[in-house]
Order: C-alpha cells, then structure tokens, then sequence
C-alpha cells in the first residue's frame, strides 16, 4: 500500500496522447497522459469522462463552446458529448473513467492508443 | 459547461471533515474535504476510495501501516479496508466514490455527514 505520485508517474514518459493507468478505483481507471496539439473529435456515448490538469493548460472544445482549463481545475465532460481536446503547450492532464473505455470514442482513427499501466 | 476551479471551492467553506460536492462522474461524487486531527476507523464494504491531497499532508492509517500523502500524490483505499485519516496540520484532500457513500463506512457516530454540493 504506496501513495501514487503523479509528478513522479509523468517523469516516466514523455509522448502525447498515450494514456497510462496510475491507479485503479473499482471498475474505473486513473489515467495520466501528456498532450499537445489537437486530438480528434469524438464523443463517448456511455460514460462522462474527468479531466484535471495537473500542469499547463487544456481547451476542451465542445460544440457549446470551449472550457479552458488550468492546473487545479477540472472538467467532467457529459455522456454523449462531442469534445477535442487541444493544448497549445505541452499540458499533463489527469483522467478518470470506467475501464475500457476507448480514448477516441467513436471517432477511431490514428490516435487510438490502450492505457498502458505504470505500477 | 464550466471548469471546476478547487482551489476557489475550498475558498468557500472552512468546516473539517464535512465533504463537499463538486462534480458528478456518472454514478460517482467528485468532493473536497478540509481535514485536521484524527477522523475515525471505519471500512467501506462495497467501494474502493479514492484519496487526492491537494494542499498539506494526509497519513492515511490502515491495519496494515500508514500511507503518507503529500499534494499530488493519491491513494485507493481498497473497499473493506479499515482505515482512519489523520492531518497534523490543516490539509485539503480531494475524494471520488460512488454516490451515497456515508464518509464514516460501517462506523457511524459523530462525524458522519452528508455532503452538501458546492455549485
């Protein structure tokens, strides 16, 4: 039974948009990912999905408008949502949803990636 | 859709160990709590429990030894597992569960409390 660092998880890798699993709660993974750029339009029909920025700054474009959100800040993005995420700056994000669910919704394409687990 | 600032939430109340709601993740709570000295051992038989310190310290004592947490750093306590927080010095933690979880467990007594939403 260990604390979970995220700074010390994020200094474990350094590629955008490839999710790992720091943690587990019941049937829903804790995720960290690294982005910068845009990702691809998607929507996860089944589950919301939480963003917290841990450090820099993420645009979750929606097609109500953006949230913009800072280290500290979070974002639950509703079931059935169409969203983007864009960082301008290289932005580490913390993630929580149920397992399985698939970074790129219904969208699929290149940017597909599984979480892979950091332990 | 708005960003949740946590920061501006813990702003707004002082009380210890009475969590607050702020964010909805499906059938999960996303909260905040102050904390400060010893909260009580109880166990949760159904859920996993997840710990997030935002600012301060956290022990989280379990039967079998402590985890120490620092800002950044988390802990899932496994469901079933008896365990009692603990802050030396004023700390700000952030929690998510399932909905309709009763913060002392199987425990009851004083401390119990029902989590007013922060909107």
């Amino acid at each position: 039974m260990e604390a979970v660092n995220i700074g010390s998880m994020l200094a474990r890798f350094s590629e955008h948009w490839a999710p790992k699993n720091i943690a587990e709660l019941n049937d829903y993974d804790v995720k960290i990912v690294k982005v910068l750029g845009e990702f691809t339009w998607h929507a996860h029909a089944h589950t919301d999905e939480l963003f917290l920025v841990i450090d820099g700054a993420l645009t979750i474009q929606t097609r109500a408008g953006d949230v913009v959100l800072g280290p500290g800040e979070l974002f639950v993005v509703p079931r059935g949502t169409e969203h983007c995420p864009r960082a301008d700056a290289e932005t580490a994000v913390m993630l929580i949803e149920p397992r399985g669910v698939v970074n790129t919704g219904d969208a699929g394409g290149d940017m597909t990636a599984e979480a892979e687990t950091l332990t």
